[in-house]
């Protein structure tokens, strides 16, 4: 497998002078000096060189890490950075430029990575500052810990670790300290520090085709920030393991690389290593807090999640444990304007998760166990024949349902329909209240929302419940017609703006809109409430039979081509008419055999 | 080519989950419902429902886009965040679980992406909601502009821009307003937004082995941030060309999608969709500010450049613009504790670029043109003599000391010696300011830094800038022989800190530390200083000797067999035995020589 190499980059020599360019653009905090190619340094841009009253800080190095160096230029952490080519350490002169940008009579600490270039490059521009009257002291990080101790000069390298060095430099610098000051608590907290990586895919430098010499199912633990090998190459297994073994190695008394015991205080940072999304960093340090307080008996006081140190487009993260006493944490904790600094990592951390509240108006579902009401009210009697109709009239639409369906859609209509209706049949002889109506109309809902899936499920269930919200708000016990027409209305309106239909759009809409257009001028052209109701049903059919003229405009149907959709009906709106209709019915003819049995009473 | 599917994860099925432990581990200021796996909401942890007296602010929809949405739940934007599984909606119950956990008297808002399961599931929450007596509003967000203007049902899809609307929202509810205008505040937000997406990959779901539908070359414009493709397929072309493509579909007037026209004030959002290293984001946001200054007219407010709103891990990133007049600005700029919300973007914009600075106190070399005097001094003199000699020598040892080092490193020690040599023997004559010592040492510096390349040739700047700026500092204009040995202790000093090796590594150290060591010696046992000099140079040569019997510790000489190792001396070691032994003898023959001219003179 071989990485293709496919960037969305100008021209691979370019990439480190764009970047910064995009970052000043992005951030009005910063600037850079008018040196390009060469010279390539970023600085906050409300500090003047020769009128800064603050010690500045100064670090930088190969490019390729981003955000770091640049992206933590501020006030309270770097004063500049300065940036080389990729995976090249900046020109003296480069490093010189920024000392001169920045550094005022308190002088400047260069805090550098343990590579011999960055070490040299830094160490030769800080010689140079000096003979020019500059202050300047040096911090150089080596925070690896994935190697044993090395006996040459090349030491440790220096790896994520570096922006919590950076972090408690700026902002002891920020707090007015003295050079000699800073760079002692740089020097103390460099040695507090440990890092290790894992990586599952190797970097594509700018321009290049990268084969991946990592095969499938590997990943690579100890790896640097160069796209060199790491320490071992093994399975790739999950992250929790992968996490035990990382804190394990950093804290290994062994080495003793870090000075930290069962008891200690420390930060976490989890460090993305350039295409690692947020999610897996977080599934990461969701692991390490738990194993770091119950397997090492150490307390988390921080927790640094993001990509802070990157290795260009690596896959794989680092983790990094610093010992934190109450002055390192006061450190951590100082304001920066740097735009990269993790925010609100700070503060009293309450218990992570909390219970899961309670509906606020309990439903009646909740404390009152709900039943069929032993005498039924006029209304509860009209409610129950009425739902008992519209369902019966579902389940006997069912095949044709399918059919149309097939044609149209996928053909499921009728079943899905069928299984609603034939659940609100029992479930209503068993709980419904039917007294209430708008109790009994939000159980509907209930009742479709259990057994209906798909998104005729959750578009009856917005049905019922809209018009239980309105008819709870508005109409207790009793419903007039004039409110039963409006909970339509609202019914329609919620199923409009949340499924997004509107009249036209071949859906039931184009039943229930005209029924409920017809229901409202019936009414108020002064018809009686049965008449009402009947002459909107009729409405309803009407409706539902012109969607032939119609085209799809979602769902499977838009798809379809138009003489077959012209050819049947949509069969969402037949459903909603046939209900309709038959509740209609049904109610007429219920109140007219009552009244033709009250006028035949003796 | 495949997509491997490595991710460092635990079990697909608890991504979400998992994710949001470790970014409550990270944000002390979040807690989550105790509801999991059915019920994912990570909340305010300041925040208590009924005793909310700001709207709250509720988002949420599918996983798989993190940080969105959950990390931007702070003061100041979201409320809460309601969690689906990837690419999944969020279930009613636990959309309404969010909204009981957070929504006070003021009520809630609602912002939904335009997606049919996120609208239909948000909006029966939000009618139960509304039934159990919460306020709630809806604002739907489609900011896609990727395609031509939709018949139906879907309309446009929810990406990126959605984030701007919740700072929006988010600042008008902490600013204390009602729900009814924090609601028109988003909607308002949601019409001004626009939003293009360009990707170089698939996204890899959790647990699967995506295969690349993308072929080398190739990239997808227009696409989702749900894995669905792209609207078209192009050729990869500079990302300049890219951005602007992207810029003139998102401000077509034939779509007419956000009403910016020339002069509009707009803000810019890059947003990468994944595994998108921040150098390529910020070098596509560099190209797209100019582009939308100069080629569309439009002034560019602020920049955010992250990734914000991903596809797990695609690569790729989307560009939106949003119109932004002064009350937009004042919503984005308001503080806010959401900790994925860039921060340092407002401001005023100083020039990006500002000159390289000039030294401080500027080097003899820049303003005053150096030359070799007409008149030397007595020290000038030995300088001369001493130089010469030590170049000389170098010269002469070319080609043992190529010899030596290809036994043991890559065989051009002679050869870049004699560089720097030659360079110093032809600059002496021409320009060296012999009569000044340390100005004379700082342009042996400078000599070597412009011909010398690779580690030795800044070591041996180094350890001339170290000399300079401790003579600078100390001895003007005559050096006493206690200020030179002091001036080779501090260039020793240098050398080791800044490359790394101590005496034993088997490098130049080996030569100079006894030389050093020898020299003060002497000086203070009493002997004259030609005569210390003479000493020292013995023990530098005794010295290099000796790292025959050393291990390598640094450079390629750490990787050869002992018994190699073993037969020849360390070739740096020897050079600067020569050079110094050299120098010591040229200064006691030009003294002698002059003494019995003096004495021999009539």
């Amino acid at each position: 497998m071989a990485s293709c190499g496919k960037k969305l980059i100008n021209d691979p020599n370019d990439v480190v002078t764009e970047f910064i360019e995009g970052l000043v653009e992005s951030y009005p905090g910063m600037q850079y000096l008018d040196g390009f190619p060469e010279v390539k340094v970023v600085l906050r841009a409300d500090v003047a060189g020769a009128k800064n009253d603050k010690v500045a800080i100064i670090s930088g190095g190969g490019s390729g890490h981003e955000p770091a160096h640049a992206g933590f230029v501020g006030e309270g952490m770097l004063t500049a950075a300065v940036c080389g080519d990729v995976f090249a350490s900046p020109q003296v002169d480069s490093i010189l430029a920024g000392i001169r940008a920045v550094t005022g009579p308190m002088g400047c600490l260069l805090i550098v990575k343990n590579y011999t270039g960055d070490r040299l490059n830094f160490g030769l521009a800080a010689e140079q500052a000096k003979s020019e009257g500059y202050k300047v002291e040096s911090v150089i990080v080596g925070d690896d810990c994935a190697l044993p101790p090395p006996r040459g000069i090349a030491g440790r390298r220096g790896l994520a670790g570096t922006i919590l060095v950076h972090k408690v430099a700026g902002a002891a610098a920020a707090a007015g300290l003295p050079l000699e000051d800073v760079a002692e608590e740089a020097r103390h907290a460099s040695e507090l520090v440990g890092t290790m990586g894992v990586a599952l895919s190797v970097c594509t430098l700018p321009g290049q085709v990268t084969p991946d010499r990592l095969g499938l199912g590997k990943m690579e633990l100890g790896l640097g920030i160069h796209g060199e090998p790491g320490a071992a190459v093994a399975d790739i297994q999950p992250v929790a393991v992968v996490v035990s073994h990382v804190l394990k190695q950093i804290l290994s008394p062994e080495t003793n690389y870090v000075p930290i015991t069962r008891g200690s205080r420390v930060v976490l940072m989890v460090n993305g290593l350039g295409a690692t999304p947020a999610m897996e960093l977080m599934i990461a340090a969701g692991k390490a807090v738990p194993q770091l307080q119950l397997e090492h008996g150490l307390a988390v006081e921080r927790v640094y999640t993001g990509s802070f140190m990157t290795s260009l487009d690596m896959a794989g993260f680092s983790i990094t444990i610093m010992k934190a006493d109450q002055s390192i944490l006061q450190r951590l904790d100082a304001a920066t304007t740097a735009p990269y600094w993790p925010v609100g990592v700070d503060g009293n951390r309450p218990p992570a998760k909390i219970p899961v509240p309670l509906p606020q108006s309990p439903s009646a579902r909740n404390d009152v166990s709900l039943c069929r009401p032993v005498q039924l009210s006029k209304q509860g009697i009209l409610l129950e024949v009425a739902i008992e109709a519209a369902a019966t009239a579902v389940v006997n639409l069912k095949d044709p349902l399918n059919e149309w369906d097939s044609k149209v859609g996928d053909g499921d209509c009728g079943s899905t329909m069928y299984r609603g209706a034939t659940a609100i049949l029992e479930d209503m002889k068993k709980y419904y209240p039917l007294n209430d109506a708008a109790e009994t109309v939000n159980e509907m809902g209930s009742s479709i929302s259990r057994v209906m899936g798909g998104t005729s499920g959750i578009i009856y269930t917005i049905l019922c419940k809209a018009a239980y919200a309105y008819l709870k708000a508005k109409a207790q016990p009793d419903v007039t017609s004039h409110q039963w027409a409006e909970a339509l209305e609202a019914s329609i309106t919620a199923v409009s703006k949340y499924g997004g239909a509107i009249a036209g759009f071949r859906t039931l809409l184009d039943a229930l809109i005209p029924a409920s257009q017809a229901l409202q001028q019936s009414l108020k052209a002064g018809e009686d409430s049965v008449t009402a109701f009947v002459l909107s049903s009729e409405a309803a059919l009407a409706g539902a039979e012109s969607t032939k003229l119609m085209q799809a405009q979602a769902g499977r149907s838009s798809y379809v081509s138009p003489e077959i959709v012209a050819s049947v009906p949509d069969p969402g709106a037949m459903a909603a008419a046939a209900w309709y209709r038959a509740a209609a019915l049904a109610v007429r003819n219920t109140l007219e055999s009552s009244l033709s049995a009250a006028s035949s009473a003796p």
